[in-house]
């Protein structure tokens, strides 16, 4: 079994990609929840619904998040009301938190509800929260309010300074059920290009987890979300980005793909850089294979072939470190 | 100031042509929320929305229920996930309930939500739940289950055999802030033509409520609900019908308007039966007034004018007693 930990775009992406290599019900896919907030009530949970709605086909993949055929209804009628809801959930969208809100009312646990929905959406693939408890990533801003990741994301921009990232309830948060199993039992461990601070960072943060990884027999490697070496050409990824370099700066880390190395260094085996970033990329000392590879999707979403190896990502990962030479 | 007080449709009817007639800031109208659900999550109070929307214009009059232009793309993605709703919330609709659930949860209480959904949508009555406290009224059913009224009278489609009628939470209930105070400086009372044990029932089950009916010195006027002599031409007013009916059986009476008026026998100074009824009408004992007029709305929303007076039922009711010869 390969297991997978992530948070949403940057994970769905790659996890689209291994699906086509490997057989699905070999996947065990950990996403982060420290996203997840309450919405008029409802529970929402970005990442794993950008993980699901992506592995089913039914992602919107030009706005990278949310469902393809999305209309609006509700939130207009929310406006209607005066509200002026900065988080979007369209009305297909909806119906994953109702069902959601509805059955962790009912007492059953995150967990259950997500294959509950990746079953109904005909996910081979094992999809797990990192727990069941509630975490939520919180982030200290300059003006002196600390606010929850999503509102400094979405209805911020990801344009304030940060000075402190936290995941409050992390500390008293059980692993979900499969967690810990998982990643012990593991042929191998990948860690999905997501956000270290916010998407990375909230899984290793629940107890056990990061002792886990750290304790898994199975090689383990990252993928850099941070490319240095190629131009963000399109809004949306430059959000993304600002967002990294604004919580690596908050805990006094440069906007490099070194960083992202760093902060996984006690659990490594091997790190993948982008092949733009391989020459500017410093390597002393930090105990880790490191090898490069074209990390960015095509228009297509696929991952390019490296033009020394003809090898792309995915094979890569998959075949670490037989295939090195 | 006018109360009134009643559930649903009946009731939206009498106060929509009662707006046509008096001040609206003179009005005050306190809804049963015995109906009221947690569907996936989210309040729904169905009675209060109906009156809402059928006071603003926003309701769909075809239908009887819901919003004007509502569409149902949630519902159908929960039918996707393999959820058969057998509540329908449309995506309009949904607004609503969102924006409650949302107040609910950060600890407003429903009757300041439902004033800000009132001020929202430019209703100038004053609108008031019965409670603030949650109150369900769920009915007994033959087969020895229990079920929520809303289960009853739309999944059932009110077709079961009832043995009794519980307003489940009433005695620890507490009237909303306002209710006691609009019931004992009213100048006229008027309990609408609503399901006299699902929707008159639970307000006046509410501890104090019905007191303070009994005690107010202002004239207290009731609609009759129940039409016999009039054939129903539309199946969802033949469920109604149908619901009233199996309620008055399960507390051993018969369905007919004086079964409406004798559960009122305490509080009524008058009680308005329909003009087809007037002869079938036996109001020996009653010790009420009883007075007759065309009480069913005609296809424009209208109520017709009595032939013999010339008067309609508004007028009736607004006038009486002085008017009464």
């Amino acid at each position: 079994v390969i297991v997978g930990l992530g948070g949403g775009i940057g994970a769905a992406r790659l996890w689209r990609a291994l699906l086509d290599r490997v057989d699905p019900g070999e996947l065990t896919l950990i996403t982060n929840t420290g996203d997840d907030l309450w919405w008029y009530g409802l529970r929402v949970c970005p990442d794993l619904d950008t993980v699901l709605y992506a592995l089913t086909g039914r992602q919107d993949t030009e706005r990278g998040w949310g469902r393809r055929g999305e209309t609006w209804r509700t939130r207009d009628a929310l406006r209607e009301l005066g509200e002026q809801p900065w988080f979007n959930v369209g009305d297909l969208d909806l119906a994953t938190h109702l069902y959601r809100t509805g059955a962790l009312r009912a007492g059953h646990r995150l967990s259950e509800i997500t294959a509950e929905l990746a079953a109904a959406a005909g996910l081979r693939a094992r999809l797990l929260p990192m727990t069941d408890d509630e975490v939520e990533t919180h982030v200290a801003l300059a003006c002196g309010r600390a606010v929850h990741y999503q509102e400094f994301y979405v209805r911020r921009q990801a344009a304030d300074r940060v000075l402190g990232v936290e995941y409050r309830g992390a500390a008293d948060a059980k692993p979900a059920p499969g967690v810990l199993e998982a990643i012990g039992a593991a042929e191998r461990i990948l860690l999905a290009p997501s956000n270290p601070l916010a998407s990375i960072g909230p899984i290793l943060a629940v107890p056990g987890v990061r002792d886990a990884v750290a304790a898994a027999a199975a090689p383990v490697l990252a993928v850099t979300p941070i490319v240095t070496g190629v131009p963000i050409g399109d809004p949306a990824e430059q959000r993304r980005a600002d967002s990294r370099a604004a919580l690596l700066d908050a805990v006094g880390l440069p906007n490099t793909a070194r960083s992202a190395a760093e902060l996984l260094r006690d659990l490594l085996d091997c790190f993948v850089l982008d092949s733009a970033d391989g020459k500017n990329f410093d390597d002393t000392g930090l105990g880790m294979g490191v090898i490069a590879a074209p990390t960015l999707v095509d228009e297509q979403g696929r991952f390019p072939r490296d033009r020394r190896s003809g090898r792309d990502l995915v094979e890569l990962l998959l075949t670490y470190p037989e295939e090195q030479g």
